[in-house]
């Protein structure tokens, strides 16, 4: 266990836990800097997710294990919407003196992350930790690789592709909301409370789409992809930006889940709202050519165990529309920002 | 300028501001991770270093271009510790609400980034913002690379080996000792007053070793190598716990400057304790074997433009000493553990 935040304690820890060092990791914890070998023939991907308690988590809400786990899942979904092979990451922690930071936490929150990101591939290769007087901080830095110039960016959609997503965004949502109002999770009502504590689930230990991003690229299916972290309604403005296009949706296609659905009647809240706004659903948006339908439809659900919706098409132009109850609107540009709470 | 600490905001003021990506470097800031193309033969370091308002930095102290060029350095330093070429990093920021963290601040800050960074060949690549509550956040990863197998480890360090460090250790530490009791700044004695500014520059302002380190990789001159970051006594003990080694240090062998020294005789500190126990000096320390001692001492300050002092041995055994006024000691293992302030 951690005996205190001090770093030599976090390093020593860490090295005492039982690992294996992956071969593309060359070195790890405790000297200057880890050292990686890439893979011949492919390009590195960077990324970095900022996590502030009272922020994007609440200690009081997730167990430190979950915590750790949708920490390195964050980074992950990064990799997977480039279409890359997660390979390791780096982890600052700012520690506040807090006696709910024991080095049983600790021990839980390496765990969580170890477990959730090695499933992954990914490896934990280094880091840094200070105290602080304010909140709890974690930051992680993922690097992963991608078989040269296959990387699949923001900027590819082009008039004429189909927009898909995977999965059911709106889930994290809703589970959020049922945090906040925790008498769903106690209702009598089975069905409601069964659906309650799916969404709950997919709010503290969401799956990043790595192996859904990796057939993507692999076999060229997709023209753009971009994770929905913020809600779609976000992420299809920086596609359309980021291309130079128009993007027409369909809100009844928009896959909602069940459990969303049910929750959202219980909670009286529109269940489009948290799909279109609501954060950290981590699934993928996809734009795909029409020549690459079939191929996507008949095999990605198939190869990957995610399933893929149809929800629009990438028009010429720069607006994103939806439609709703046959009427077309300008759809805003409302991503989920975290509130402060 | 950056209209508010908002991530889409950051990422179109970056993007706006007049840059060039380097040829390793194929998709800079805006997708969902960069790309970073890995030169062939070479293997890449990564690192980070989290530094929080009020415990490393005060903005009382620090203009924001200085602490932008300095939170830089902390990273550049890492990789010059491994002899390796800084390449590219990624800036999480975690924002407060206040008026002084205007567009300007961040104007500055992102400007002294740049400045400190380019001139090593690092590229700001990528980076997460977010809201929060407490201080300011602000966490840098580093990627550079190294030549396969050249990296100076902590770990190569043998009996026999003489012992070395750069520049003068202890200056940082005397910089903070002067801000903290500004008088000396503003005395009448012109000698005292120069001492004191060039140390306090040199707290503010420090210049990671990336040339040194590079020299001592590519002559292959050092068999062990590591950043002083929290003093020598700490850094001692690093090298000796990782090469399984002892090693003897000579206190009148340390390379105290002269404005340290006279910037400690006027608050009547001992600057030893600077150099041994103070923080952030970046300065680079080093083990050689005998045969490498010739070629280091005729060519490293010539080809780095930086010094370099003889200070101990490498010995049988697991110990840190250091011999003051003849007598023999073992080294406290006491670095420099920032104070929350």
């Amino acid at each position: 266990l951690i005996k205190n935040p001090r770093e030599r304690d976090f390093v020593a820890f860490l090295r005492a836990a039982p690992h294996r060092l992956p071969s593309f990791l060359k070195l790890g914890l405790g000297d200057d800097a880890a050292i990686f070998k890439p893979t011949p023939g492919f390009e590195s991907l960077l990324s970095c997710d900022l996590l502030i308690e009272n922020v994007h988590f609440d200690l009081k809400c997730s167990s430190p294990w979950e915590l750790g786990a949708k920490a390195v899942a964050a980074s992950l979904s990064d990799i997977a919407a480039m279409g890359g092979i997660p390979r390791l990451y780096l982890v600052s922690l700012g520690i506040p003196k807090h006696p709910a930071l024991s080095p049983q936490f600790f021990d839980a929150l390496y765990s969580g992350m170890r477990a959730w990101s090695e499933s992954f591939g990914a490896y934990l290769a280094g880091g840094d930790s200070t105290a602080t007087r304010g909140p709890l901080v974690i930051d992680i830095f993922i690097l992963g690789e991608i078989e040269k110039g296959r990387a699949l960016l923001r900027s590819g959609a082009r008039p004429g592709d189909l927009v898909y997503c995977s999965g059911h965004p709106g889930d994290a949502a809703a589970g959020l909301a049922c945090l906040r109002q925790k008498k769903i999770l106690k209702t009598s009502n089975a069905v409601q409370r069964g659906a309650a504590s799916l969404v709950v689930k997919r709010h503290l230990l969401p799956v990043p789409r790595c192996i859904a991003g990796r057939f993507l690229s692999t076999r060229r299916a997709a023209s753009a992809c971009i994770d929905i972290s913020d809600g779609l309604a976000s992420e299809l403005h920086h596609l359309a930006t980021e291309s130079k296009v128009a993007i027409d949706i369909e809100a009844e296609a928009i896959p909602l889940s069940a459990s969303a659905w049910l929750v959202a009647k219980a909670l009286r809240k529109d269940p489009l709202e948290w799909a279109l706004s609501g954060g950290e659903d981590y699934e993928l948006l996809v734009t795909v050519a029409p020549s690459k339908q079939r191929l996507l439809e008949r095999e990605f659900s198939r190869m990957t165990g995610s399933n893929l919706t149809l929800i629009g098409r990438v028009k010429p132009g720069r607006a994103v529309r939806i439609r709703r109850k046959a009427a077309w609107k300008l759809l805003p540009d409302n991503g989920y920002e975290h509130e402060i709470f």
